[in-house]
Formats: structure tokens, C-alpha cells, sequence
């Protein structure tokens, strides 16, 4: 196995990995009133989120960010859903939530701990003001903000993954990506990334737990963000 | 005059304007004993600069970061001054002395006080990998690392200020350059931006102070970065 610790840069997912997509979407819809369940209306939306970036890979549509496919679903989720009580400055606000993702409880505290020691940079679909506001808000402190619009590629896209090395001047597998989800790691792990799995268990909410079993082929399996700067001695 | 302190996002030049490029090179240089005076292989490397960027600004070269840049000038004023003694690591580690420069002594807490009010980010010439590096290194607290690399444009280009605005998707005179050279925020200026000049009369060492005489033109005029805090009320 390839020494983790002898790499350079983690390289994060975000959404779901390092922020509570469900539970902070949950929130804000349920505590603005608008008749519909907060948590399916979390889980419709990013529902949306894989097929509206297939079309931008598969050049249906041209580089288009995740705030603009982001609100292409919601607008089509406010019919699906029955919500007409919404004006344009409410929908770019409720458009925004991803901007206001919250952090899982070890987030903030754990990138702090690595970051002592490695680069730690996010490699996430989000686009880049995206990332950066939500860094500001809930005090996620990357050393760089790396995103699929740096490399005009969404991820699994090898481009994403290799842009992280190259940016870095860096062999792939002096770069570990670390994320809740297999399918991301395993695309990493075809460009010769290090991968680290973080188990977050309620990311569909609680009553849709997630199965979080440990795969082989994982170099580094965590319970959390913090579990793995402790794994890596930090 | 544009209110500056309604702009939200406060883009940085990095290269003279937060740290000290001439100084930092000429004590590395001076420290390695190579027989060459530090202050005027720093003035030599850097005037190199501008010509390089402009070969791929002309499309003579395709696509190119500055580190790369940065060393086809190294390895030509490594024949010019005469110095042979230099092995390929020697020149490696010297050429990422550009990701090693120092800090004007009031940056760090300048940038930091700033980021309690706008998102402070670089908009440099310098690639990612460098500019990341060096935020580490010295402290710099930048929200988000905006480069060149990201825009595929080096400043002058329009579309190095223009893109800053459309990565947090706000107007251009929601964006305020901070820069210690003219020719720049002219440039910022003429895409609409906000413009704050930053005095630095030894950006090019004590024996050659630079003018730094106000301009009416620009939105600011500070002494330093923690200068632009105080009068930004930070």
C-alpha cells in the first residue's frame, strides 16, 4: 500500500463529505413554511445534481456551474413540488443554501489538524464562489479552493482529478482525494490517486442511513475528518 | 466616486503589492554565495517577466504557468551572469524561490483584517500551485486564490478582472483591484472594477525608490495594505 503519509495534498469532496447537504437544505426549507417536507424537497434536489452535469459532460450543455444547474432544477422542483408563493429574490436566496452548507461536527477541526501538515485544498463539483463563501461562513480553512471550474471538467472526469497534480506540480499519487463516496474515489484512484473513505452515515438524512462498509481498495478508511487526521498522526 | 466600502470582494496583485519580490530573491541569492550580486539577479529575473508572459499573451506560446516561465528566464540568466555551478536540483529549488517570497511586514495583518468585511483574494499573474504555497508559508489568509491559471489570461487581459466578478457573480464595480502598480489597475479600471493603489517605494530595492505618487484616477491611494483597512474602517 502506498504510504498516505508520504503524500503531499488531500484534496477533498465537499458535499456530503465535508458539509450536511441534506440536513442543512432540511432546515432552511422547513423553517421557511413553504408546505412541502424539507428533507424530500433536500433530497429531489440533489437528485438533479448527477444528470444536470451529465448534460454538461456530455456536452448537451457548455461549461455551466453548479449555482446556474442548481437553480435549473429548483425551478423545475417549485412546479414538482406545488410551491408558487416564491418571488425571483426568494428563489436566488433559497438558490444560495449550498452557499450556506453547514459542516458535519469534526469538519472544521479536523482540516485544521491536517493542514499542519499537508495541503489541503477542496476538489469538489461546486463552483468556486460556492466554495469560497461557504469556506468564509462556516470557517473551513483551505489553504486552496480547487474546483471542477478550475478544470472546466466535472468530476469523475480524469481531468479534475489530474488537474489537482499538475496544479501542484505533483505525481498523482502524491495527492489522496478524501470522500463519502465510492464512485468518486474509484474514478481518483483510475488516475493513481491515494483515497481516503469518510464514513458520513446520515447523508441522506436519518431515516435514509447509507451504508458505509469498508472497500479494499480504499487506501484509507475514516470515520470522520478528524479520524483521519489522527490516522495520519496529526 | 464609487463607494469602496460597498464592494464586496477586494482582489489582490500578489508580486510586489503584498510581498517583496526584489528583497526576497536578493538575500536567497546573495545567501547561496554564487558570486552575483542578489539585487541584480532579482531586477534581472524580473524583467524578464513581462516579455515572457507576452510570448503567450501573443499565442507564441501556447498555454504556460509562471513557474515554467519563471525558469526559461532562470536558465537564461543563469548563462548570462556566468554561473555554471548550479546542478538541476540547485536550479529547481531556486526557480521556487518565486513560492518563497516574504511578506510586506503589513500584509498579513492587513489581508486579515479586511477579510472580516469582503472576501479577500489574489488575482496574480502567478500559478495556483505558487501562490498556495506561499499563502502557507507566510500566513496570508486569502479566502480564495484567484489566478491567471484559472482565467487562461494574463493580466492585462480583460478577462483576468472580468472573471473575477463572474466567479462570485457580481457587477465589476463590486470588485476592488488592490495593486501597487498603475499600469494594472488602469487596466482593472477600464473593465469597470474599483481601483486601490498600494505604496510600495522599495518594490525594487532602496537603491532604486519608485514613484509613488498619487493618481486621481484610482479609487484609493493608501500607504499599505493596513492602511486600506484603516480607511475601510476595518
Amino acid at each position: 500500500m502506498a504510504n498516505p503519509v508520504a503524500s503531499k495534498i488531500l484534496a477533498f469532496d465537499v458535499f456530503g463529505t465535508v458539509v450536511d447537504w441534506h440536513g442543512s437544505i432540511a432546515r432552511e426549507v422547513d423553517a421557511m413554511g413553504l408546505g412541502v417536507a424539507g428533507s424530500a424537497f433536500a433530497l429531489a434536489w440533489r437528485a438533479g445534481y448527477q444528470p444536470a452535469m451529465q448534460k454538461v459532460r456530455s456536452g448537451e450543455l457548455g461549461w455551466t456551474r453548479i449555482d446556474e444547474l442548481h437553480r435549473m432544477i429548483l425551478d423545475e422542483l417549485l412546479v414538482r413540488f406545488g410551491i408558487s408563493g416564491l418571488d425571483e429574490a426568494g428563489r436566488q436566496h433559497l438558490n444560495r443554501v449550498w452557499h450556506r452548507l453547514e459542516p458535519w461536527p469534526d469538519s472544521v477541526e479536523g482540516i485544521r489538524r491536517l493542514k499542519a501538515r499537508y495541503i489541503v485544498c477542496t476538489l469538489s463539483n461546486g463552483n468556486i464562489g460556492l466554495l469560497t463563501d461557504m469556506a468564509k461562513r462556516a470557517g473551513l480553512p483551505w489553504d486552496c479552493i480547487l474546483s471542477a471550474e478550475v478544470f472546466r471538467a466535472y468530476k469523475p472526469d480524469p481531468a479534475a482529478y489530474l488537474g489537482v497534480a499538475s496544479t501542484f506540480d505533483v505525481r498523482p499519487d502524491e495527492v489522496m482525494l478524501v470522500a463519502a463516496h465510492h464512485d468518486d474515489l474509484a474514478a481518483a484512484r483510475g488516475c493513481g490517486l491515494l483515497t481516503a473513505y469518510i464514513e458520513r452515515p446520515l447523508e441522506f438524512g436519518a431515516v435514509h442511513p447509507k451504508d458505509v462498509s469498508p472497500r479494499p481498495e480504499n487506501t484509507m478508511h475514516c470515520s470522520s475528518i478528524a479520524a483521519l487526521a489522527e490516522a495520519l498522526g496529526c
